[in-house]
């Protein structure tokens, strides 16, 4: 496999800035040639952090004349009132000053500590020393300084042909990882050579999200400072428009569904990728609804960690999603081997049952025999050591 | 502590059936003297067991004359189909011979394992050893028997003058533990010696509940069977009425509240009651909710697992909790320490902080700066033996 790329017309480079106390990579930036459209999808939490808040405001202003993200890991700027505002503001500034641009044109992104100011003088030293490197192409080391508690970098690329043209989309993305004292964040930034609409962008990018990004649970909550973000350059000379967006769509989604995966794969303490998929339901956001109760639940995420077919944990977790489902017309298969049907347990062989466990993947499928739509969840199981990562870091 | 019994017009009685495979008590009657008005408050999941289903039928027709509940652990009877449904109609008829009573009016609980169908000739030969015990009140012994994984009994009682008589409120519960195979549920059983209308019986409860076992959390989600059955005998000659329905109610929520507080105290695996207190909220429903989200957050269950006051994810809960609040309102204190005002961290000495989640039991109160209204949720920290109680029963 090749090094890993952003799409035509970026460049990024990254650094240590030393905001992680580990002394790792912590700061990087991800510059266009040109003003970019871009697009981004956000947490849903009332509890925003500063560079959240930020970047909404960029994206309403200025959705076409997007230039660089700044990103740093190590600090989150989440819960620092007007002072973490102004140090987001500041950040930007910092990456405008190093690209050539306006602050407005900086999109940020902060991942780490809860509820400790952001030191923007480390910041500071750190663009000036890693803005020469924009010259090369450190998209593989963006990957790794945007990393908290991942325990490796995630990257997705995908080409689909519009106009004619092999266009690329290649994105970042880290994991919903929370470690002491107070770790928040999945953060992911897409790019793509095609030109696109801001508008249209956005609506991609929204529809790829809910498709992936949003269902992935390791936790369960989304954090202060969740952000996707795409920018599109159009280095690659094709434009997306109405007659081409629902490919782009495609390819986007296969780019941010392969990031998700990586994210529910790499939470904390995870030892298995359980893809949970709902079928047989009336609509897409009903089925994505029962499959992320099913994939967030302790219980189903504990028992896939013994490798024990539990399955009366997922019909019980699939009741309370608060989608309208009959009991008696339920069927639930773990990997090949059905468990269920109408609602109750067939003649199944046990340790058949438990071998659809045991591996490193672990597919859950529950139909609930009434329509035609299916979506997919995705997490991790349960284990003690993510406990031990959570609750006795300072021990 | 002398033992604990119900209120006056009530006889229990609980034995062994072999429901259960660690030989231990599994079955209990609960009579009454006479006709009882009867009130019950179940899970909200559309997985619902077949007791549940029956004792809803039960409630609608017959709200006024119920004699007796028939209670067994070891098998959930949930996922069960139509045998399920004959099995609890066939429970609650065994219980009605023993009794000298209509099966209409003997309401079912089942406890256990889910997808199991009931063995009814093992309730049959254990009610029939059983019933003979009638004579005597064995309430501790029920209190024991309707266990799963609860590692003690749970029992509470208040008493309440109505009309110048001291009315008992006496009830037991067992807890939200699941284990292998599928086990689920929260079941209550309370007894009053008022005489209660049964509409006014179940606002009482619907009430109580809501302040009390709504506002339990351990897995986060409510089982197939959960079921709060109180039940009105009259025998003391005090009549609730309009004019005295609010201190009943208020009684009721003391009996559930102890009650709820045990629970979430013998949550598997706990080693610390977590109270969670939100104040200053619009409404008491928007307190609960954002207090049973924090409850709920496995961040927040390790974080006081291993003794972190770990404050920013106390925020990150509330802010989806789907209530509205404004992030720079918000007042945090982890036991008598304040950690955040106005949405920011003050100066807090950590050490002191870290004190307050050092004992048994950790108390968190967050303000939303909203309005005058509180409520609370219980729940128990997420310890590496929980994980193991759910994952590792097997191996």
């Amino acid at each position: 496999m090749s090094e890993f790329r952003f799409a035509r017309g970026f460049r990024a480079a990254a650094g240590r800035c030393g905001l992680k106390q580990s002394g790792k990579p912590d700061l990087s930036l991800l510059v266009a040639d040109g003003p970019c459209a871009a697009a981004g999808v956000f947490t849903t939490s009332l509890v925003k952090a500063a560079p959240v808040l930020y970047d909404q405001a960029v994206l309403a202003e200025n959705p076409a004349g997007v230039r660089a993200i700044i990103a740093n890991a190590g600090c989150a700027n989440a819960c620092t009132g007007d002072q973490g505002d102004r140090a987001a503001a500041e950040m930007a500034a910092l990456a405008a000053q190093a690209v050539g641009c306006a602050p407005e044109q900086v999109l940020v992104l902060s991942t780490g500590v809860i509820g400790v100011q952001l030191d923007t003088a480390k910041v500071a030293r750190g663009v000036a020393a890693i803005a020469p490197d924009l010259a090369g192409d450190q998209a593989q080391a963006l990957a790794e300084a945007i990393m908290t508690t991942d325990t490796r970098p995630k990257t997705a690329s995908a080409t689909v042909e519009i106009d004619g043209v092999a266009v690329t989309l290649a994105g970042v993305a880290k994991g919903a990882g929370m470690i002491h004292p107070m770790m928040a964040t999945m953060l992911s930034i897409i790019t793509t050579d095609a030109a696109v609409a801001p508008d249209l962008l956005q609506a991609a990018l929204r529809e790829a999200c809910d498709a992936s990004f949003n269902c992935v649970t390791v936790d369960g909550d989304p954090s202060t400072n969740d952000t996707a973000l795409l920018l599109a350059s159009g280095a690659s000379g094709a434009t997306v428009g109405a007659a081409s967006l629902a490919r782009f769509t495609a390819a986007l989604t296969e780019v941010c569904a392969d990031l998700a995966r990586q994210i529910a794969g790499d939470g904390e303490g995870a030892t298995k990728l359980v893809t949970v998929t709902v079928s047989g339901a009336p609509t897409v956001a009903d089925a994505r609804a029962v499959a992320r109760v099913i994939a967030r639940s302790p219980l189903v995420k504990t028992a896939v960690h013994g490798g024990d077919p539990n399955w009366g944990r997922v019909l019980a977790a699939a009741g309370v999603a608060g989608v309208p489902l009959d009991p008696r017309r339920l069927a639930l298969r773990f990997g090949a081997v059905e468990l269920v049907a109408a609602g109750t347990p067939i003649g199944y062989d046990e340790s058949q049952a438990a071998a659809q466990m045991a591996g490193p993947e672990v597919d859950i499928t529950l139909d609930l025999g009434l329509g035609l739509a299916s979506g997919t969840a995705w997490t991790c199981d349960l284990s003690a050591e993510y406990v031990s990562i959570n609750a006795d870091y300072r021990t």
